[in-house]
C-alpha cells in the first residue's frame, strides 16, 4: 500500500468554481483510494471506459468523485470513463480524472488531475494539479500566465520529455533522443506539458503513436500557449472539442513554434 | 526562476544524527538556491569535481552546506565535487548532494539527497530524501525496512525505470523497453532505486553505460536489499567503498534476484 499523503490542491483564488471543485474532489478521492486499496487493487481493470480503453479502479474512484462535483456545480462533464454527462449547461468540463493512471496505481508519484472549461465548443480556462504535491497550473485563453516556457528554438541541446517508445515509434523516438541533450519519460502527458509551460523542460512529444485523447491535451492546449509556447499535433490535425472519444492525436508541446516544427520534422524523419 | 518550495525532510526519529544533519542542510541549501538563482544560473558549470565531471552551481551550493554539516557532526565526507574530506573519524558519510542535478537545476521536480554512513569501509545505514516533497527512505544493513519491493520475478510485464539511452546502449535499452510493460526515465538514479525499494516500480537499470559513481548507488546498496530486493552491477563488479571517484558501475536494482538476472541477460543480449 502507498501511504504517502495527497495534499489539498494549492489553487489560485480566481479558478472557476467548477474546475476548483472537481480538482479538490479528485485529490480527496485519490488520497482516500491510496489509503484504502493496495497497489494491485488500484491497478485492477474493472470496466471498459467510454474512450474504448480499460478502466482501472483508481480511475473509476476518482472519476465518480469528479462526476458528483460537476453535478453539484451544474456543469456538463466529458470524461474518459463515463463519456458525456449532460447536465443541461452551456459549460462543459473536459477532464482527465487521473492522468498517469499507471503511475497513480503503482505509486510512482507522477500523476495529476487535468481539466478544461469549455463554453459551447470553445475551451476558455484550464487547471492541472499534481496530486503528490498539490502544485497547480492555471491558465485562461488570451491571458498570459505568470510562468513562462524557456522560449528555446533548437532541438539540439534541448531538454525533452517523450512518451515511452511504443512498437513502430522506436526509430523516431531515438532520433529525438539523439538530438536532445537529455530525454525523460515520466508517463504523465498532462504533467509533462505543464513542465514545458513552466520552463522546466523545453518540449514534450508523442513520437507518432497517436495515443492522446482530447482530455489528455486540452489543459495543455489552453496553458502552453498562454505561457508562450505551442501545442500541436504531429500531423497538423486541429485539436477541437468533440464528444467522440475515439479520436486520437500525437501531441507535441514546445517552448516555441520553431522547436515544435523541428520536433515534427525529426519525428517524421 | 523556480518558486516552488522545498520542504524540510520528513525523517524517521532514529536516523543517525550525521545523516539527518546533512540531509536537512542539503534541503535548506537547495531551497535557498532555487529562491536566489535562475534556472540558467543553477545549471551553470562553475568548476570540475573530484569525480572528473563538471560541477553545476546547484551542486556546489548544496555540497558546501553538506560539508559544513558533516564537519559539525565530526564525520568524514566523501562527496562527488570535493572528494574526501578527512575529519579524523572512523565514520565517513558518502553523499550525492544533488542526485538528478540536471532536474534540480532546470526545475524538473525529481532530485534528491542520497547518503550512506560508512564505518571503516562498511556501509551500515542509508538515507534518501526527495527534495520536492521531503519524503525520506531510511535503512540499516541487516534490518528489514517497513517498505518492501514488489517481489516480481519476470521482466515481461514489469514496470521498469531506465537510465536514458546513451550512445552505444540504444539497442540494449530497446530490448528492455520492449520486454517491459512500461518504462520510465526520471533522470535521478537515487530516487528511481528508492521507487524499486518501496514497490512502486519493479526495477531500475543502467543498460550498460557505466555512468554511476559510488555515491549514486551506495544508498541503494543498503536500502534495496533491506527492502527485499537486490542491487548489483551489470558486469558483476562488486560495489565497494573506495576513495577513487573515477570508478564507475552500471547499476541494476531489482525487486528480486530473478528479475535482476533477467535484466542482466537482456541487456548483455
Amino acid at each position: 500500500m502507498n501511504t504517502w499523503p495527497v495534499p489539498a490542491p494549492d489553487l489560485p483564488a480566481d479558478v472557476h468554481p467548477a474546475l476548483a471543485a472537481t480538482a479538490r474532489a479528485a485529490a480527496r478521492a485519490y488520497g482516500g483510494a491510496r489509503g484504502e486499496f493496495t497497489r494491485a487493487q488500484l491497478r485492477e481493470e474493472i470496466a471498459d471506459g467510454a474512450d474504448g480503453t480499460p478502466t482501472m479502479r483508481v480511475d473509476a474512484i476518482v472519476e465518480d468523485a469528479i462526476a458528483e462535483a460537476a453535478r453539484g456545480a451544474g456543469a456538463n462533464l466529458l470524461s474518459e470513463e463515463a463519456g458525456f454527462l449532460d447536465h443541461g449547461s452551456a459549460v462543459t468540463l473536459v477532464i482527465d480524472p487521473v492522468d498517469g493512471s499507471a503511475n497513480a496505481a503503482t505509486g510512482v508519484p507522477l500523476s495529476c488531475f487535468a481539466g478544461a472549461l469549455v463554453v459551447d465548443d470553445q475551451p476558455v480556462e484550464a487547471l492541472t494539479v499534481w496530486f503528490d504535491t498539490g502544485r497547480a497550473w492555471h491558465a485562461r485563453v488570451g491571458e498570459p500566465t505568470p510562468f513562462r516556457t524557456t522560449g528555446r528554438k533548437a532541438l539540439k541541446g534541448a531538454n525533452v520529455c517523450l512518451l515511452r517508445p511504443k512498437r513502430g515509434t522506436e526509430e523516431a523516438w531515438l532520433r529525438v533522443s539523439n538530438q536532445a541533450d537529455r530525454v525523460r519519460v515520466l508517463c504523465t502527458t498532462c504533467l509533462e506539458t505543464m513542465l514545458v509551460a513552466e520552463g522546466a523542460v523545453d518540449a514534450f512529444a508523442d513520437p507518432g503513436s497517436d495515443t492522446h485523447r482530447l482530455m489528455d491535451l486540452i489543459a495543455a492546449l489552453v496553458t502552453v500557449p498562454a505561457a508562450g509556447g505551442v501545442l500541436l499535433d504531429l500531423h497538423g490535425r486541429p485539436l477541437t472539442f468533440d464528444l467522440d472519444l475515439t479520436r486520437r492525436w500525437s501531441g507535441i508541446a514546445a517552448a516555441s513554434p520553431e522547436l515544435a516544427d523541428e520536433l515534427v520534422a525529426t519525428i517524421l524523419g
